[in-house]
């Protein structure tokens, strides 16, 4: 078998030893997924502002594909709560829901996305991912949950609403709010309370009454399929549709469609940017749900595969009248704990939402959309985690401004906005500490041969010699500053006649800094002042020893500060 | 004295101490400084497309108010030629050269400039302008240069041209090349040639004749002073201008006038982001000469209180009918050189030109812009210098690419493009390189207590454990790459049962990464697998104590990478 394939598809690795008990392992999982599924997959159609069908569609071709490229066992790939939301954000933007192009624009916005997954695997651009830092993500996602339940209350009042931001939302709603449907709203509340109880108050009832844990989490994970049932049935029996109950209605009964993205350059100039924000975000997602299960079985995920597999799912999405889909936490910890071994869990998984779109889609035709949203809204509050800012705050204030901004924004200014301004804010604020780097003057605690920060301990110093200690490399942005602290330490003081930098902490010098370090010498030359440096990396040493800087430099180079020390104490007194 | 108010009044402290010896220098290299800055000061205004009064009035306000509070002892503010050319492209974009409303948007860049320059210096935010790398200024310069002396060549030759590009300076050039006025070129020509040649020739030749040093400078200096005389006089002894040659005219003999920049929100909206980066640019070619020249004396620059003065004088320029100006490096040269010892110069500087100004200029009416053009050109041609390219190839692939970048689309779409392309540029190159950090692997070198990288070095290993250094802070952008290398370092071998991260090169972990940490902890947990650290800084642990990961993690933390060692060894035979 050629490795360099097996690299573009695990497929390869794993269905070499694929035996009978991982298929009779992987298709028990397959079953309890799909049977979750189905009510998840329809409500986060209902969340982008797409047809219920949608929904299962999205998760049949996509996870086949994600099972032949991904690198993940027990990810399963379908639509989740924040895509779908950014879905519906971005839609509306281009074209008004419900109609025609909306559902195109979805296509193409998955295929945009898929597009830009492979490209970034192909080229290795997972590391861009990276710069969503943890806060932000945390405050994004505690921000979607809050608008994702803000956009769901319409349902469960029965009245229309509309908007991106929270404002926008809320004010709708409270305008709307004299329309209420009241049987809606009873059908909704209740919906919400029984899946809340099913969350908090199931699991230690059946605890209580002996029943074994496997019974007990796989009646507490049927939850919200028992609630479809139940809502339909009421529905059905007591024609409450004609009483003005939002109904799914019909659904066509088919295998997902053969579709074709539409792609006029507007459209894509206009969506581009968002996918590239949905792919990032639903990438982040779905690799730390992949790792945190790969885990628990010491397996290895390559992300740049991650990026193709996710890449290929898009693809298939868009290609089977979809939109767009990425690695979900619960879908894959469900997979997980039943007992998922391969990817081949995920194409049975597909197989049976395949059966279901099929035959099942009747049996859905009275399920209220009420009942949706309150399985939408009861999955994503516990997202909502405010203790983000508390723990921030105390850690640290500039990723406390990151989380701070993310958060206000995305419920002020929508998704996109939220999300941009956090990325943005943290690369500025980091690049704003290490362009003022902590630099210490040390001295040599008593006995010893360690140097120590003179702020912070008893240390002896030599009023002819400053050492300074850089605790960052050296680069553009922070090379000037290096300038200005030396010059302006040794200005105040004529004493000094030598300078030596510990360079213990300094990874890498750029071309800027090497130029800072020249300037530095001259201008310490004009004062009649010697430039040392202690302790210079191996890798450091061998970029400046091609340079002229080295010869140029008044002072020496020593391996060690105490060395340093020794020659230009010696130096001195001369 | 208020020392808060000296601050902001740095004359206040130098004003004290101000005596006659002080005072006759200063008076001295005034009469020097202006004698060369009346050629230069009209050469510029040519230059920025203004009339030749404009560079006159924007060196005299505005020098003495950065004589009141600017830091530098011999920096002479006034108009440059990298500005002037900025301040050209600005105004071209907005209005057509000539036209009444150029001047006047002059004076509201200048407004903005000085606006900008003042509040960045009260919010202390002189560091932005080090996000400008010195390879990025350096192929800035050079590529302006090059602009520069293109946009001259049709002063040289007497005929029409115009752009902002190079590609587009010499296709006009080309276009218009049958118009050429042969008396323009012989004068433009000559003018060349005598000056390339009073720099190069002159002083040797001086110097064989055995002339002192001084005379010798000084001759050299009023090259451009006896070019603009003698092609005055050819002018209007042989009344050239009937020819065709471009002449400066009449222009006004005054004092500066009163003017008050306009404000229209449009004209503003048009023009802030080129005044943000004509003030920056500005800031860092006037600070690195004043700190240049600081350095000689062993004196202090305050780069914020720099900001102040700078903005100051342009503030001055544009309520004086001037334009942007910032200090120069050859006539702060020429002012230190001349002897220079406070401020005050600057002070004498300006009344000579405002005498200037009032009273000779009658004598600049035959004055060719042929001149004018050959003495810019003469100037600009010293910067260019595509050292740079070879120097930064050999010493880092991501310089070169910065500086390559800024002269091409410098020389290619304008001075806005190419700056602000090579400063994004250099930051994501930057912000990549932290984002894949340098971890190594080492084990202990055999008969010392000292940790090397396995792969430079022969050293012992332990199968049972793990130890890698991590060359960089860690944060957001770096967080999950350290997860995914330790995750697959270990999942790929069995054997391992301790992982010890060596810390001495982390100098701050921000949240990301102690969640990241966390996260490492515990898949390293569901591996059976133990976290140790060794070597962990002072400040960095300090943030680390409090918070929970501490008492979380599976293993200790270590003083140093030997004991971590001695530790994991015993632990792994135990």
């Amino acid at each position: 078998m050629n490795t360099s394939l097996a690299r573009f598809l695990p497929i390869l690795s794993w269905g070499r030893t694929y035996d009978r008990s991982s298929f009779s392992n992987d298709l028990m999982a397959a079953v309890i997924v799909t049977i979750m599924l189905i009510p998840q997959s329809l409500a986060y159609a209902l969340l982008a502002g797409l047809p219920p069908e949608a929904g299962l569609y999205a998760s049949i071709l996509p996870i086949m594909l994600y099972a032949v490229f991904g690198t993940s066992r027990a990810l399963a790939v379908g639509p989740v709560a924040v895509v779908s939301l950014m879905t519906a954000a971005t839609l509306g933007e281009v074209t008004a829901q419900g109609s025609a192009g909306y559902a195109a624009a979805a296509l193409t916005l998955a295929a945009l996305s898929g597009a830009i997954l492979l490209a970034m695997g192909l080229f290795r651009l997972g590391f861009v991912a990276n710069f969503l830092s943890h806060p932000v993500i945390a405050g994004f996602i505690t921000a979607s949950g809050l608008l994702i339940a803000a956009s769901q209350l319409k349902h469960i009042l029965g009245i229309d609403a509309q908007g991106h931001t929270l404002l926008d939302l809320l004010e709708t709603l409270i305008r709307h709010l004299p329309q209420t449907n009241w049987i809606t709203l009873i059908i909704g509340a209740s919906a919400i309370v029984f899946l809340f109880w099913v969350r908090k108050g199931l699991a230690p009832l059946l605890a209580r009454l002996g029943f074994p844990d496997g019974v007990k989490s796989a009646l507490v994970k049927a939850g919200p399929v028992a609630v479809v049932v139940m809502t339909t049935l009421a529905v059905w029996g007591f024609d409450l549709n004609q009483s003005g109950v939002q109904i799914v209605g019909a659904v066509p009964q088919s295998l997902p469609p053969f579709t074709l993205p539409p792609v006029p350059l507007d459209l894509l100039q206009q969506l581009v940017l968002p996918a590239f924000l949905i792919s990032l975000i639903g990438f982040v997602e779905s690799i730390s749900v992949a790792q945190t299960l790969a885990a628990k079985k010491r397996q290895r995920i390559d992300p740049d595969q991650e990026l193709i597999g996710l890449g290929a799912a898009n693809i298939g999405a868009a290609l089977t009248g979809g939109f767009p889909v990425t690695g979900g936490f619960s879908r894959s910890v469900v997979n997980f704990d039943a007992g998922a071994e391969t990817p081949a869990a995920g194409a049975f998984t597909a197989i049976g939402l395949a059966i279901a779109a099929l035959l099942l889609t009747p049996l859905i035709y009275f399920l209220p959309k009420a009942t949706l949203a309150a399985t939408i809204i009861v999955a994503v509050l516990s997202l909502v985690d405010f203790s983000i800012l508390s723990r921030s705050w105390h850690y640290s204030k500039s990723d406390f401004a990151a989380v701070a901004i993310t958060i206000l924004l995305t419920l002020g200014m929508g998704v996109e906005a939220g999300v941009t301004a956090g990325v943005l804010l943290s690369i500025l604020l980091h690049l704003y500490k290490s362009s003022k780097p902590h630099i210490a003057e040390v001295g040599r605690v008593p006995g010893t041969e360690h140097y120590r920060n003179i702020l912070r301990h008893k240390v002896i110093t030599d009023p002819a010699v400053v050492t300074l200690r850089v605790d960052e490399s050296l680069y553009f942005a922070n090379a000037r500053f290096l300038e200005d602290q030396i010059h302006n330490r040794v200005a105040r003081d004529p004493a000094i006649r030598h300078v030596i930098l510990q360079c213990s902490a300094i990874n890498a010098i750029d071309l800027s800094a090497l130029e800072s370090l020249e300037m530095i010498n001259t201008r310490l030359k004009e004062m009649n002042v010697c430039l040392h440096l202690s302790e210079v990396k191996g890798p450091v040493m061998d970029r400046l020893e091609e340079q002229h800087f080295l010869q140029e430099m008044t002072g020496k180079v020593f391996l060690t500060q105490f060395e340093a020390a020794e020659f230009t104490a010696s130096a001195a007194s001369a």
